[in-house]
């Protein structure tokens, strides 16, 4: 076992050991005639706020008891506790499950009574969360996946589940990004990769793959099938942190490519608890961008019109707080609006079948003044 | 060189020519002062039918000619010469496509003129189905690929883009499934697998590929993501005509099901010109069914209520011409209204985390009277 592994599997023991915990404290306060309760820290925006040492959307400290003798609370409470037994036994089990399947585990009727666990899965998804910010693990610590999106390959090999995986022999498709990318499952090999190189979307990634752009630049290349899902951007996390490579991503010049980037950047609103294990502070936007209709001589065939929604959510965009103080940033936007027009990377082929991977990502690779942080 | 890849790139060779003889002949025509014309069969719902003996969704003879000299059909000529040129030069130079970035490839203003050769994508796919049919190749036969979905793993070797790859030892996540699996690209190597398992969705994959499901019973576990992608389609189809593997599938108790159901065994109407290479008439369904509520003792933790569009949408799907005649599927289907709810394989966790793989399916591959055709 290596070193890293060793380390992930105490981390899991440890995560089994917050459970009980969990589950010790209620019965210590049943004991002690007390009202048994738990603490949550609250998910809400107002308890989200922008870290600006840090770089990334953290939550704040304000946090509320969930109490068994609270007629408001109680079904909460029992939710909360049925999550984190099922839980448990998947720690226990080493076996995973995805949140519906956790639902559907956890749901029956309640003895001598008509009354469900959960009605639906709308009631079990946020306690899971809660549990998640309550003994702050990820989900993928308590064995939970969401569905999986998202495909790898270059100059890396992973061990996944006991298989030694080679990402630079992985053909046309490229390994499928599991869900759960944490240590204990999925370890760092030889890598002699320089960057990784992540791009919005599987028919970008088909391209780059296509023409070994990663072969010839030395990088690791991934997509996320547009917003990447949990595993893509925790593994992201991860081959930043752990393998210490610069993350450079290639998105559309729109206002959905700048919330990819500031999610993968920062972190979301929603999930704030995660972005201290997900999000990567020193990635860099490198296009498409604004400017490069005349920098690389486009004509109008790439130009989308920019709709109502478009602008409205530029304007939004231009507004979060991480985005304070960025004046690049706010030209960028601007321009996008001012020209009144938004681009795809895909629409770089107007030059050529392989101008993308032939010429505009090398030379935005090498100008770094063009980059966007 | 394998016998196999030898005659696939031959096939490669065929499809170049079959374009160069497109433009040939408009050019022959051009020289005799004639009109020049491309025919092309009738996409439409009236052109399609189900071919009894076959058991799949065919194309019928009526053809439609395109011609340069009249008014209405001017464009739609130019656009099928000009895409089946893009193609050409794709497979000229060894480079694949998406359908998007065809489109942006072949746009352009045409000299003195305003006017562009497609305005946007909905230009330029029908496009590219019409040329499919009128030179009988599949679209990835023409380097064009669509975006891609689902995962594979199991007792087989596969080449693809001359990576040699074990599907035996892929990790948690699997190989994603590329969207061009053509045999010049996609080989199959040993195979010691008995059949092809294929799931709904990439959770209960998971599930399957946890629990090492391939490996105790000797299969390949694929999944689409829902509706199958046409790369899972044209894979599943090789998988059983060429390494002789039968196919069960496991799909939800629901409309939706029966539909993916429908089209992996039978084709789609849309698409009738393509069943002949990806449809699987032999494809058995083994799962969920309605009467497995009483079978397996399931509790009413596994209802899904039904709504008006599931009922209308089982109707429409009892009407299907394929399905005629098939006594136990209409049987089936009315046992759902009659039940007025529908299931979900990941329901059958309420089971337990692992009784579809460990119980469920086992017990459905042994009881080949429980099986849907």
């Amino acid at each position: 076992m290596s070193k890293k592994a060793g380390a992930a599997r105490r981390d899991r023991k440890q995560i089994g050991e917050k459970l009980a915990g969990l589950a010790e404290s209620v019965v210590e306060a049943a004991r002690k005639r007390q009202d048994p309760t738990v603490r949550i820290p609250l998910r809400t925006l107002s308890n989200a706020r922008f870290n600006k040492a840090r770089r990334i959307i953290e939550m704040g400290d304000a946090k509320q008891d969930r109490r068994f003798f609270n007629l408001g609370m109680a079904k909460s409470f029992m939710q909360t506790l049925l999550v984190a037994s099922g839980c448990k036994v998947l720690i226990d089990e080493d076996k995973t499950a995805s949140i519906r399947q956790i639902y559907y585990r956890l749901k029956h009727t309640i003895a001598g009574t008509n009354e469900k666990t959960f009605n639906d899965q709308s009631e079990s998804d946020p306690i899971l969360e809660d549990l998640e910010v309550a003994i702050n693990a990820l989900r993928e610590e308590l064995h939970v996946f969401a569905d999986s999106r998202g495909s790898i390959a270059g100059n890396l090999t992973v061990v996944s589940k006991g298989d030694t995986i080679d990402l630079r022999r992985m053909g046309a498709g490229g390994m499928a990004i599991p869900s759960i990318v944490e240590p204990d499952v999925f370890e760092f090999r030889k890598c002699d990769a320089r960057f990784v190189l992540h791009v919005e979307k599987g028919t970008v990634w088909q391209r780059f793959n296509e023409d070994k752009f990663w072969k010839e630049h030395n990088c690791i290349l991934t997509h996320g099938g547009g917003q990447p899902p949990r595993g893509v951007r925790r593994l992201l996390h991860r081959m930043h942190n752990e393998l210490k490579l610069p993350l450079y991503c290639l998105l559309d010049n729109d206002p959905w490519g700048y919330y990819i980037y500031s999610v993968i950047k920062q972190g979301s609103i929603n999930l704030a608890f995660e972005s201290q294990r997900m999000a990567v502070p020193d990635a860099v936007f490198i296009g498409v961008r604004s400017g490069d209709f005349e920098e690389f001589g486009l004509t109008d065939d790439v130009k989308i019109d920019i709709d109502e929604k478009d602008i409205k959510r530029a304007k939004q965009i231009l507004n979060y707080p991480w985005f304070e103080g960025k004046k690049e940033w706010k030209k960028e936007i601007e321009l996008m609006l001012k020209h009144g027009f938004k681009m795809e990377v895909e629409s770089l082929l107007t030059k050529g079948i392989s101008f993308v991977t032939e010429t505009y990502v090398p030379q935005k690779l090498k100008d770094k003044k063009a980059w966007l942080d």
